[in-house]
């Protein structure tokens, strides 16, 4: 068997198990699989480092699956390979309920998906962030290490989605030369020809943004070793634009938008086994096949053991393999109880952007993974520590990126460094942008990583800029995102709690509203118990309450002078602080029902819509908040304007009684 | 006075109003007004067709702000050309509660305000809308009607966020000749040098998508002007990059981030009145420079006055004047309700999506104004009926727009042409990239505008696909956005009301969230009462009700079927179809309390999650549908898997009573 031979085998038995898959399952994408197998032969069977016995080894090769509905193409790759939690039974589960081969990859779901993809234009974005993670740690701890490439495989939609500019022009800056993205250029989207509605020259487009580019036949698999070659050279991150036929293979139907989202059909599938000269049965393949992909699966095993010996021999072995595990070092719980203690002694009337800042420089001194950033509002979102020294293109040696005014792809990209593992990525943005970036806040949530979005300016309290700038839906929306936790602390102290919660959460990710504004201090007392633990905990008792206040962040203040009102008034008030929703719907139903509490009158105080609130209210409760969009103004005029005021609070609950 | 000098002096007022105002609110973005006062003094000065006496001239140029921070640079404008509705009480109002001069412009407030800018990015995407507009009227009503221009305003930020990719992508592939972009390229953002985070080549990026090119200094009114004369020329869109110091005239501070986001203060301001030679006092224009901008205010006249003759002579003035009125065609109520007479007749089973093409076949039959288009998911979204031929770049006689894989400018793209009037503009996109476009959105309801967002593929109904396709917290996060109506039909019926309801709504955007499975029909009788336009209705009645059931969309079947079993073993049960919670919360508090009935037990049914539900079931009602993210697999069984079947409604009431 020549090597052209072999090869063609070899990329057949992706598209046969493909079509077999999808066929099967009666759904699915075989255009993209069948398309860019030769692509991935060459990738997978020549270049790509790893290790399918271990699959999370800290120096593989990152391969995405940006295009993530082309799954089949990552499924037969992992089984073929030798994966052992990829088996034939899998492919043949593809798209059903329970199974690791889900309709799009899913990380978690089995080895070797990296990370998950569909949403078109993420991937890329992760690889970005990936990218970045790998430069980092080389930079760290030096390329005996760290010393690996990242390569996504993209299509045209995750080219025309904008997070993909946003992507690239950030790798171009910071010439992230081992990145390398491989272009399937199939010219058909779901609508019809790519021309309907781009024209694009996506050559032109990458060298704009700083990319080395090569242009090649998808198909020729001589042509695509050469440009894995040259891009792994490169001194700039590489697009490699590979011209394929989409569902190749298929003989009526290959080159049409017709192959891109159907199952094939029996028929065709039959044309195809006897175009591409394919003797195999369905879900099985030939053995000469198997064992020269298998053998590409072991390919890179000295590789991994010479690496396991320099790690066994490096100095830098326990904090590089704790930064991987994603454990915190000791001393981190003590180091916000002391923290704690400190405001105690103070509590100091602060915007809690700035508390944020306090809080960070105690953990950026302490926990070397963190990774900070924000999209272009350091001044404002107060996330640059005195540890924190810029990246540059040219020097990794700071831990603070400037991501630019790219919401989308600094959040894809901290997906992408988290997954990648031995960093903590946070990054400040505007709460009102968490819109921008809301599709890789999810996936973060689906995926279940430790990411952490500091958004300031949360709500009216944002003043002048006016309701472009306030957000009054956001805290609801991200509420409603099973998996992320959204903190709104409402001083200091809450505010170290949350943080110290956020990166507790190995397996989530967080978000925190903070104020632009300064806020009164309302715990006053030292305590050594998180209380932000429980999601919302009772912040002012009061014998025989007749009425509850629940607030969060910086309407606790409000709350905490309206019970003092009440209550000197002879109206038993208790104020309940919320510091996160998801966290108090968490606990017991006992302790649900203790917080609620039993008196007759329940008011909600945020500075947003009533959404979600009359879960813990009743929709007989009273909501003092926003019923519509915000105004320019300062604060304090939109406040008494919008009627979220101590008054407000006091006269609401009178007309309950 | 020399042509400069005045030139000079006119840019001046626009530097000096900008520094007074901000200095008085002292908050606001002097920077960019400073920077680009000589660019927009040009342009207003000598080329923009506006008239302020007549601020909503169809025919006018559009001019958009993209980088709606340097708000104070069209307030400046708008003041000095003469719109009688900007006076310098208002320019001294400067971000005040309550003024038209907001800190970002706000479409509505003043007259010359052509669209909501601020989140970045926005801006020039409305404005490729607002030339799609002007390019499809102008071919369906002649250039002696329509033929302008539409300028846009961007800095930095507008070009490093995504959207703007998709934006110039598709104006690029449109050959929107008509439309010219002022790139205000001052090098700094708000964390320092643009180069901190960028090195885009962003005359290359814009002539890989097909753009036309020009470079200026952007304080060269002579290279300006040429530059204009060159862009009107194009045959393609121009992107005239001017090269412009940031805070130009501040001589201490100038070209620094220290310009861009706050006051000048005193003492720079009255260095930069030493600077600039400018002799008048805070809030005060020299009588000369008025003069000279008023005249400028008044160019037009004859233009307009003519076009006002063409209109006169136009057979095709009625339905012009019409069209721009934005009413709707007589007839449009009797065409939709002779269509539901005749879904009454046959009461199809259907899945929304394809109840809304047929719905719109009636609609766009009826309605030569509405624009239809998808994000590249024409077969699926069903939004392209038998009138709707594509729109080419050589060719605008169609009505459809394939807006390729880029949901984001879509929408802000549709903002464009709503805001240019003349047209209304739908689109399809699947429910789950509602994301993606949700800055779009948001701002199409905080405008009050119309567009109809047509989101199928609304629930886990969307089966293989698996969790990165299928909505759960989409609804929640979408009622939560003021001044958007979510509309959610349970069959045909409903889906023709909610599409007559949202074309009605001439100052607010609508989604229709649409399944992608069939759905039993539940309205079984014909009505000529618009039942959804109350947002929730009592759909199947029930003497002494024991069981309330309410459910939006494809749990309408499911409810139903409840209530039935439920009635056969003797439980009263009642089923209230909710298709529109936002409308339902606008009504009357006897016609909410009726709806909501007396009922012990209340359930809802809905495939997402429990969020804004609490608000009619109360937090003690039941609630059946989604507590996670959704999985990969046939849709029935996914209905089952999450319990979101007749069975578990019949058990969660049994459990109740």
């Amino acid at each position: 068997m020549t090597s052209v031979e072999q090869h063609n085998r070899m990329a057949n038995a992706i598209r046969f198990l493909a079509m077999d898959a999808i066929e099967k399952a009666n759904s699915g994408h075989p255009g993209l699989p069948m398309g860019a197998a030769d692509v991935a032969t060459v990738l997978f069977g020549k270049y790509l480092k790893f290790d399918p016995k271990n699959p999370l080894w800290p120096d593989r090769d990152r391969f995405v699956l940006s295009a993530g509905h082309g799954s089949m193409l990552l499924y037969s790759l992992l089984f073929l390979t030798g994966y052992e939690d990829m088996t034939m039974e899998d492919i043949k589960q593809f798209r059903q309920l329970g199974s690791k081969t889900a309709g799009h990859p899913e990380y978690g779901h089995a080895s070797g998906i990296e990370t998950t993809t569909g949403p078109l234009g993420q991937g890329i974005a992760n690889a970005v962030g990936m990218a970045i993670a790998e430069r980092k740690l080389a930079e760290e701890f030096g390329s005996e290490l760290q010393d690996h490439f990242t390569y996504a495989l993209v299509g045209d939609g995750c080219l025309m989605e904008g997070i993909s500019q946003e992507a690239i022009a950030m790798a171009g800056h910071l010439k992230l030369n081992k990145l390398i993205v491989f272009w399937d250029d199939n010219k058909i989207t779901i609508d019809g020809a790519v021309s309907l509605s781009d024209s694009t020259d996506q050559i032109a487009r990458f060298k704009s943004v700083n990319w080395n580019t090569i242009e090649v036949d998808g198909h020729d698999q001589a042509a695509i070793s050469a440009a894995i070659e040259a891009a792994q050279k490169s001194d700039r991150p590489t697009f490699i634009a590979c011209k394929t036929i989409i569902g190749f293979g298929a003989p009526n139907k290959q080159g049409s938008h017709k192959v891109h989202g159907s199952p094939l059909g029996a028929e065709e599938i039959a044309a195809a086994r006897k175009a591409l000269n394919w003797e195999a049965e369905a879900f099985s393949v030939p053995a000469d096949v198997l064992d020269a992909w298998r053998k590409a699966g072991q390919r890179s095993d000295g590789a991994r053991k010479a690496w396991e010996e320099r790690l066994a021999a490096s100095a830098k072995r326990g904090e590089f393999v704790r930064r991987f595990a994603g454990d915190l070092p000791e001393g981190f719980d003590a180091a916000i109880d002391a923290f704690k203690k400190k405001v105690a002694e103070n509590n100091p009337t602060v915007a809690t952007r700035k508390a944020s800042e306090d809080v960070l420089e105690v953990i950026n001194g302490l926990l070397p993974e963190t990774f900070g950033g924000s999209a272009d509002l350091t001044p404002s979102n107060n996330t640059k520590t005195s540890q924190m020294k810029s990246i540059t293109p040219d020097d990794f040696s700071g831990r603070y990126m400037h991501y630019g005014i790219r919401e989308h792809a600094t959040a894809a990209a901290m997906n992408g460094i988290a997954l990648h593992g031995g960093l903590i990525p946070y990054s400040g943005g505007f709460l009102i942008f968490s819109d921008y970036c809301r599709p890789s806040v999810r996936l973060a949530a689906l995926m279940g990583i430790r990411v952490v979005h500091v958004w300031t300016h949360d709500s009216i309290g944002v003043g002048e800029d006016g309701p472009t700038h306030q957000p009054v839906e956001h805290l609801a929306a991200l509420r409603a995102i099973p998996g992320l936790l959204l903190f709104r602390p409402a001083d200091e102290t809450e505010t170290a709690e949350c943080w110290q919660l956020a990166l507790h959460e190995k397996h989530r990710p967080s978000g925190l509203a903070l104020t632009r504004q300064n806020l009164m201090p309302v715990r006053l007392d030292y305590a050594q118990k998180n209380l932000s633990a429980a999601g919302a905990y009772e912040l002012r008792k009061a014998d025989g309450a007749k009425v509850s206040i629940f607030a969060s962040g910086s309407e606790v203040e409000i709350a905490v002078k309206a019970a003092e009102a009440l209550n000197a008034k002879g109206v038993a008030t208790r104020v309940v602080s919320v510091p996160c929703v998801e966290l108090f719907f968490e606990q017991s139903d006992e302790y649900r029902a203790e917080v609620i509490g039993q008196a007759p009158v329940k008011i909600a105080v945020e500075a947003a819509v009533r959404e979600g609130w009359d879960a813990i209210i009743g929709s007989d409760g009273a909501f003092v908040g926003m019923k519509s969009f915000g105004a320019s103004g300062p604060a304090k005029d939109l406040y008494k304007h919008f009627g979220i005021t101590v008054e407000a609070v006091v006269a609401a609950a009178e007309a309950k009684l």
